[in-house]
């Protein structure tokens, strides 16, 4: 045991009139909604690099936290590993998140950082075994070096190509190891700064490819999670070629993929790519492309990433819907992308902040599910389009449009429109909330 | 002849210091650029909504425009005609655009509509016979009436679908009469205000059917020109289906129809996507769909369509480079989907508007040719990928990820970044600016 | 009694279970909070332009709704008096506002529309007195005629200036005689479309002179009642003076109106400028202009005002935190700047509009009022700037940069910092939402 | 001489048809416009922040630049000001600006990074003397270090409070050594993260005799130069407190300080506070408070401070317009706080982004001078406001609001608006690019 979390106790379910900080007021693992329960809907998941990579800088400022395991030695990444399922172990969390670069130290070439990950990932199996944690996704960190800079599976240089094919590899490996229940792709280099020096049709036909060898490899190695992609539209990059889950969407079936690949949707990339959450995840459920979700707020007044705890269960409650009207989640859960603000300094705010999502999460699932039992408002959606199940109207979709136009001269509709019953939903909804 | 314009003369070339606001400067037709005449490459067209059917509203206020055709009867629409002509005459425009809804009046039946929409069309295939303007496209208003404030293709009740296809038909049976080069379809409507009374899965299959029905009906009537699906985000919707390029694209793959469908790309749609306009257009030629250009300016302060004319040559020129590079417009062409401000009221506004957008792009485009010609971008451009055409790249290429890890490691590799030199580019173009 | 809403009950609080549409879960108005009833701290205000006035119309749409008192006649004017008063009794609203526009059909002539003014304020002066609704405010529409078009009182006509100070006064008159409490001035054309032909300069020192004399007139008529200002950062124009909280108070700073002027803030507007709403509440409070609150929603992925009504308790709990905070109004109030979506069409849509945002903003305020009895957040806070408290911390603010200097290098501090538990307080807030 | 940049030839000016990278083709220094020399018009200043300090990390990856100066000695130091000069040298750059935490090593204790900022004063102070070069403006680092994490001015921690009080003293006495022309303020700290725990008021007071403190300390040491605030909305921090040029006009009023203090204001920061670079230099010249400028440019499509060249001089001749048209720079100047992309690697690319920047400004310089001298603009804006200068004008503005509405009701007035000839301007102003 380290002594970082000293005197912060494991936190349990108290019920929704608990003052005690490190307690769960909504988080009731085991309560029982729609017939499971609330631990296995949610799949909960700590992200490695906020929480324990992360040192607080910002593009104004440098390292504001102080951590015992801040340092590149082996050494230090199992340090860091220790205080990681400690946490874990305190939160009750089911599973958690990692790139290579968070675990491991990077070494002087590839053969060493290969090496550094083995050790390290052999160390974690074996803390994996000792406890009730398990590793929700696997990723490579294709972005932090500079040799990343411009770009990963879409470097100018066919070397970073292969650097960054051999590095998936390592993961891929790594994740099939620790029992991972999907590989993550985020290509937060996979974009380009300016047009005026990019091959934009070249760089979709590298990331094409890309993609296809990875689904090749999950299948040599046997590896039965899900591929997921992870849209976001910009930043660091001036634009990042999986936008959205539209565009993502597209590019897979540009290259025959949309059964392989599907996303892990983030808030706060959705967000600044102009949607709602609950958009990017009712359009991804409705493409049949859903996978995972990264949970965080970005706060609606700033133009980047600002990777915040959840806060607003009213607001998540809408994206628990959507994942629970679609049937939950398979392989997916919900992975805290989410950093504490660098100025929260003190071990217990990494905790509290992790109880506070939980909570606002476990609330938002509650009031979903609660909503879905309730009927009301699927029963409304199918009202408003019940006019399609009429016999001419499935006629008319086989139809064409002169056969149209000469039914709409002969019937002489005039078509009337009927109210939306916006306000009414949102009434309904908050009596739910 | 009317006499809106009275005393303004046609306007001419006159060249660069020509202090004449009734002359352009920049816009020489004859002029020949990558052995193509000026107007050749930019096909303007000018757009009948904004010049002649808007009356100067906005959110706040209503009509600001005193226009004597202003009114419901087929004469005024007459009249409105007989001034487009006047102006497309002054302004030499090779181009214009329109909606139904912009050159008939509203009957108070279908049937009555259609009847007015035929004998407008007459009158102005009439006035196209002794002119030299021709028709770009046309579209069918499908937003306008509240008959379609809940979608129309999309909308919940299937006779507002009928009647959106039957409407289509007309317009495009006008635009083949008129011998129109595109048929253009803006889904104003074909998006949501709330998810929560919104069927995403069954509005898609329905806007997919729909498209498929306009392909067929235009080999139906053996209209050669091109259809074109125009994005927009949101506004008037929350959320607008067609939301970008990038999304557009998913949509033809996902119904088959990506060889059948190409895009009008707008540069206030793509600036209110979060897109700069020239990345639009890269990507559209890139993924073999690039039609059409609406071409204005949104104002970058503004969350909202300010549909103004274009007044910056050195961003447009960018718009026009990607077209160049792509070979520059078959069916499609530059079409003013811009107004005057609301302030503007003078006759003289109309044409001075046009008259400051056509030289700006006229400016842009002989920008694009020098660069074009010049070389130096695209062969930087191609010296930053030369490393792709090794041999040894294009076999990693067809190999797979274990193979790649192999190589990295037997080789040692460890790829060093080169300068991007987006500066050094920047200042290249600023050269031909 | 009109039968506009006919078959529609009076609205009544029935507690947080009932399932009963047209009922107040949270909105007990004499519910006692912080020693006041419910509805003395919030007292809500329906606005006449958005619920009575406005057809529909969006920028890509026309009218919507069809009411039986749309039309240009005093009868039409008194029938939407009837209404507005029947709704105001079916919702218990305490009060309302209006502009003069709203309630009176335009005249031909200036002294035509003051006529039309001075019967309906007649009217509705009557239907107060039998009614237990008080008017919150009145204020002059400025924006929606063409003749406001390049503004009012920086309009670069001065007859303009005139008819928009002549306007003011009657609606100054109007809004004593009908005893209301505040007195609005929004400058919806006070900005530019374009700096190329502003007079910044000028129309910044008419615009102060103009409020100089709307202050003057109000003592000179002693209306008892407050002066606000209502900000917005733009929209309809490109550029609005009063662009937000901070913006205001240097104007009025500037103009020494800063004890005579308040502000009136909305959540919209707010979010358009940049700002989260509570922040310019906040803002205003520290600053001592705090009057009254515009309340709606704004979509946080739209670019113009949407003007919703609120739906997310969780997040107007932060403003009205900030409101009793500072004390709660005194002149001001809960104004729903807020209209129902175009496509909601029923009678009953407009009252249940109502009642949502009424109850989002009781449950809101009820969590505002525990957490301040509660206490611990204001303990938090306090606990943060302690150091403040100290003797020589207050010396230091009264020495200067030399003695500072040569303090710190004689006690050779090194100042760490502290976590400042944003998360932490985030769990605390969501303790009583 | 170091090596850095071997074999870079110093920048001459040699025309616009000139095709040497290392050439300016419009910076002709000595090329008199408006009476006075294009160097003393435009007084570009070096950034010793983003040339010499930046590493090129972003907030998703660390180091791109190799520079033999990174570092944390006096011989380090030593090194990247010989650099700094050679840079200087080679543009011809007139001044430079400098943060003491750029300039000098972090020492380990306030007193001895005191010393090192003399030691590295001294040192650039003997390279001043033997440059052309000068110190445009001086400011302190109040925001990289953690101990800023909460504040600089309105840190919670008095103990802050007077370290940065001290750290000010000393870069003032830094500044007035070099010969410095102005000192700067950005309050990159000075705002929040979260109202839940600050004290708005407490702050904005704290800020106020802070700066106060600042402006006595000029005095008293005999600094001639400027005092400048520069404005930014957010980032870092949620919320800025000096957010734009009202919001500061307004501090500055509430603290009796409009007349010591000016504004530097940067082109990215105007864009993320909603507004244009010329509106927030037009605001500043007509409050009188207009200092300086950043020049550089934000990308329109990215919500955070890009800090990129200038290159589009057509936007930028409305700046440079707004800048003569008030008379011009007193002790301001055009300093590129702009630093090269993260990819652009190279000694060269330093050189040629200045060099571009440089090109683009003084390219607007040129179309602003003309316009100003060809007149039109100011004809046409005078024109339009020319009603005010009727005696009847002026005295209105004497009168009171009931004497206007009689005029009003006895002249029976109907003001027709007149147009805003918003294109013929914008068409007019292209002319002159």
């Amino acid at each position: 045991m380290t002594d970082f979390f000293k005197g912060i106790p494991a936190v349990k379910f108290e019920g929704a009139d608990s003052t005690n900080e490190f307690a769960f007021r909504h988080y009731n693992p085991d309560q029982v909604l729609l017939g499971k329960p609330m631990k296995d809907h949610l799949r909960f998941a700590v992200a490695w690099w906020h929480s324990f990579a992360w040192p607080g800088g910002d593009p104004f400022g440098g390292q504001t936290f102080d951590r015992p395991w801040f340092g590149d030695s082996i050494a230090h990444a199992k340090l860091k590993a220790d205080v990681a399922f400690e946490m874990f172990d305190i939160l009750g969390a089911p599973f958690f998140c990692f790139h290579d670069a968070d675990i491991r130290p990077e070494g002087a070439t590839f053969a060493e950082s290969k090496r550094n990950l083995e050790e390290i990932v052999d160390y974690i199996g074996e803390k994996i075994t000792g406890s009730k944690t398990r590793l929700l996704w696997g990723t490579a960190n294709l972005f932090s070096h500079r040799r990343f800079m411009s770009g990963a599976a879409t470097n100018p240089d066919p070397d970073v190509f292969a650097w960054s094919a051999a590095t998936v590899k390592s993961c891929m490996d790594a994740t099939l190891k620790l029992g991972g229940q999907n590989y993550v792709l985020w290509g937060g280099r996979e974009g380009y700064e300016t047009l005026l020096n990019t091959n934009l049709g070249l760089e979709a036909e590298h990331a094409g490819r890309f993609l296809q060898m990875v689904v090749d490899y999950k299948y040599k190695i046997g590896f039965k999670g899900a591929i997921l992609i992870e849209p976001k539209p910009q930043e660091p990059s001036k634009h990042q070629y999986d936008y959205d889950v539209a565009t993502v969407y597209g590019f897979l079936k540009r290259f025959g993929l949309e059964k392989e690949v599907q996303v892990n949707i983030e808030q706060g990339h959705a967000i600044l790519a102009g949607h709602s959450f609950e958009h990017e995840i009712a359009l991804a459920t409705s493409l049949g492309i859903f996978g995972s979700i990264d949970m965080n707020r970005n706060d609606y007044q700033s133009g980047w990433d600002t990777d915040q705890f959840p806060n607003n269960h009213a607001e998540k409650a809408l994206a628990f819907y959507e994942i629970l009207r679609a049937g939950g989640y398979t392989t997916g859960g919900t992975n805290f992308d989410a950093k504490v603000r660098r100025q929260s300094l003190d071990p217990a705010d990494l905790i509290l902040a992790h109880v506070g999502g939980m909570d606002t999460c476990a609330r938002a699932l509650k009031s979903a599910a609660a909503m879905l039992e309730g009927g009301e408002l699927e029963a409304a959606r199918r009202a408003r389009y019940a006019g399609w199940e009429a016999p001419a109207a499935q006629a008319m979709l086989k139809s064409d449009l002169a056969a149209i136009s000469a039914d709409v001269l002969a019937r002489g509709i005039d078509p009337q429109p009927v109210s939306g019953k916006q306000e009414r939903l949102e009434n309904l909804w908050n009596r739910y909330i």
